[in-house]
């Protein structure tokens, strides 16, 4: 399995973990330090520990949603890479997600996510252009 | 200079060529390679060639916005690093941002930026509680 194989796989397995509301394997999926999330509306999380019990708190919720992934990109550095992707949230809203990963021991490792809306139907996504304002 | 000041240092040169609408030194602060960028609303932009083309619009554009930058956290393992903090644009919407950055050389290159509204005033935020629908 080539290097870009292993971490999009790494990635389906954490989309895996979420929609299931599977914790424990979300908890080994993210790695032991050195980890960020920044949640959909949220301000950073810093540290195992906050974002560790920010995914106890999304995973045994009732209002637990589930969550699809596509047009997944990898793009991998020696032992770090990212994975980013359109997550789609209960079939309807369309999320931009980054989720960085750190190579430990052979095992592709969670470090960072980030998700956050996308603001227009991606079947009209473009570059953006010349005077728009984005940032 | 410590690993984390030099790469908070990266962090602050970012926001300086942002907010100045400087062009080079923010084409020579991206990676060679490896690149991505998520910007506020958008769909994920892969490559080079897709975030520098984002950056050159956005910054000769005549409704470039100003970023001040706060509550900068450093992650660094290695070669790679990112820093989270919070962006203050135009003295009113709060965004959560992540930037990512590969030592290449001796110097903090950017590989990946994400910037994601905030839905609540900064002094409310808190970890996400217990049943919470966050993502």
């Amino acid at each position: 399995m080539s290097d870009d194989e292993a971490i999009l796989a790494a990635n389906a397995a954490y989309y895996r973990a979420f929609s299931a509301g599977d914790f424990a394997t979300m908890s080994r999926i993210w790695a032991d330090d050195g980890v960020s999330c920044v949640h959909p509306g949220w301000m950073p999380l810093v540290g195992r520990d906050a974002v560790i019990d920010s995914y106890r708190n999304i995973l045994t919720s009732p209002s637990r949603v589930r969550i699809a992934h596509r047009d997944d990109s990898a793009i991998v550095t020696g032992d770090e890479g990212r994975v980013v992707c359109i997550e789609i949230v209960e079939n309807t809203a369309l999320l931009a997600a980054t989720n960085v990963y750190r190579r430990v021991d052979g095992a592709w490792r969670m470090v960072h996510h980030q998700a956050s809306p996308i603001a227009m139907p991606v079947e009209e996504s473009e570059p953006p252009r010349r005077g728009q304002r984005l940032n």
